[in-house]
């Protein structure tokens, strides 16, 4: 089925989570150390600009509200001696290091205090070293929008996973970054599709009504 | 590091399994319901040769052998009444149903009777519904070699949720098969080296040596 | 709270699982490896009588039924060649043995054509090793409700697990089986209030309105 | 096999993690919420002088060392909003809040700066909503020394968790405690033995040479 004949998205906030995957500054500012290579596709889709309006339409709305970013203590010895794979990346590049700028959530995206902030997240995808499954499961949480970082990594994986785990999940590919474009576009085409209902920040507002 | 400067692959047996995700008649062979679809990605990698070289060296040298097909009951009862995503296209297409041809193991890669099939897969990911991280752990398992079917779907699961379990994880390249040749080689290219080791059969074979 | 003041229980049969734990002939009928340690918590609890009952209520009133056994295949594959606790008693007794008589559910509980069976039940625990997560989510299953064998080992440990998953769980006392009256007795006390709300037969049976 | 006749336990340091279950001031102090009722399980095991004589020895051994506290934000908002069972109680009684005395870690137990404190404890089990079988895979870890509170709470749903897990498990049981006697001997007599090696502090000190 092409989007475009994609059936009304119409989300009840009492059953709705977004999940904003690390938006940090690792990733989304100048002095971050994945920026560089991340800033065509923020600048392509408008990542932050789509991420910040989907953060205020659920805010007031009332839907449930989790940030997941992804973080280390000093000597990143929550990953092995010999990592490799994208691990090795983290470890070697001291990434999303406790207490730095970089694995701080930026300013667009701050969470409120009474937000809830996930836990334990030292691997990639965002349920398998976390307390997300738990924090969604005690709310009764049906529907999953999920938008942040990286495409075709953390946000793939936690998509692949929400959708086995049997949530309604929502991919908002405007909200996403990646540090390629063409790896971003490619798992757009290829993968989103399966494991969610890819769709844009846009869609996701006109979705829920204001109360 | 370019695949060309990868360190050499040696791989102790009893530490090692095999798993053959999903070599299915579904997708391998005339009547299979997915063979069409496949047959492109089977014929420009050869990913039955090259599964069934994989088998007879894992037999051979004392590897773990693990099967991991996908099956439902007739009427699908495990997937939900209401499916998007894949599951809907599986549900829909009646495939993979306990009984007929398509479900059935080829006759390339027949298990023998005293390998281990994994029981219980009615998703994607070759751990989320099953009892493989059961099987492997109770062997003290570290090395995984993942071929099958398909590359960016069942495959992809399987090696994402295995690296973050931390299992050292090789994807062997010319022996998965996916519905387009174009969205196997986009997740070779962007996808498969975060999570693992890519590498191909003959590389597998020589890692290992023969008793 | 004591139970003779816990609210009524109601449930919404659409929302409701019963999950039928290892009622197998090895823990409830002559011949059954199992079953003279059995005998005492049977006949003290009625066991399979309010077992019968229960999982007639369950399809008079739709609700989901699922049956749980635990199984190996000849030769105890699934488990390690070292077991340690409970499963080297089960590996090294041959119980649960796939296609003998104490593998088998007991006619007393023989699942219908189009009741689910879970598959890949190789540990304790009815989460760990299955698809039984799965199948309910895809059914937006909310309450549980669990009876079976042992009380202390395996419904003990799917009564944890489902509790942390964030259902509603419910335990049926006196449809529950175990090798040691005390052991049952203690689990009772001590530990089912933690994770469940624990509850008797006729409970459950008025706690759903027959169509 | 009675304990008395089990083989002589040797740990291998590089293999070994010590897990501390929650080891916090609100079980083991004055002031603390559950003090009270865990007094006299404190007293009569040598709860405390135990665990800090185990976290010593793994200290000069160098095991890894794993701290894994229960910890919940202001509001307790990580627990739904009609909680049951035991999180009802940690909910209502404002337990384990982080901040506070009670959620801290106690003085005997606490953590070095280069220690793991494992993240996103908000259930029981000690591995169903944490990074704690991440960061134990990461270095491959094959036994795990368990100690802790409640022995029949969040210290056996861990060991039952662990075992299926595929790990050699080792409970230590004059260094945990429980809010009452009774019950902690009723998990020790009838479950400890089917999911892990029961045992005590002076078997693990000397299972380990000290380099």
């Amino acid at each position: 089925m092409a989007e475009d004949e994609a059936p009304k998205i119409s989300l009840e906030p009492s059953k709705t989570a977004f999940v904003f995957i690390e938006f940090q500054n690792e990733f989304v500012h100048e002095g971050g150390k994945l920026y560089e290579p991340c800033k065509a596709s923020l600048e392509k889709y408008g990542t932050l600009t789509n991420g910040a309006k989907l953060l205020k339409k659920a805010r007031d709305t009332n839907c449930l509200v989790v940030h997941c970013p992804i973080l280390f203590e000093k000597g990143h010895n929550e990953i092995g001696p010999n990592p490799y794979g994208i691990l090795k990346g983290v470890k070697d590049g001291e990434a999303f290091m406790s207490g730095t700028f970089g694995s701080k959530i930026c300013a667009e995206m701050e969470p409120s205090d009474d937000e809830i902030i996930v836990k334990g997240k030292s691997g990639l995808c965002g349920f398998s070293s976390t307390n997300l499954d738990f924090l969604l499961r005690q709310r009764k949480i049906e529907n999953l929008v999920l938008s942040g970082f990286l495409s075709n990594c953390c946000v793939e994986s936690t998509m692949r996973s929400a959708y086995e785990l049997g949530y309604q999940v929502y991919t908002v590919k405007d909200a996403c970054g990646a540090t390629d474009v063409d790896a971003q576009e490619a798992c757009f085409k290829y993968n989103f599709g399966m494991f969610s209902v890819p769709t844009t920040s846009d869609v996701i507002i006109d979705s829920i009504a204001t109360p």
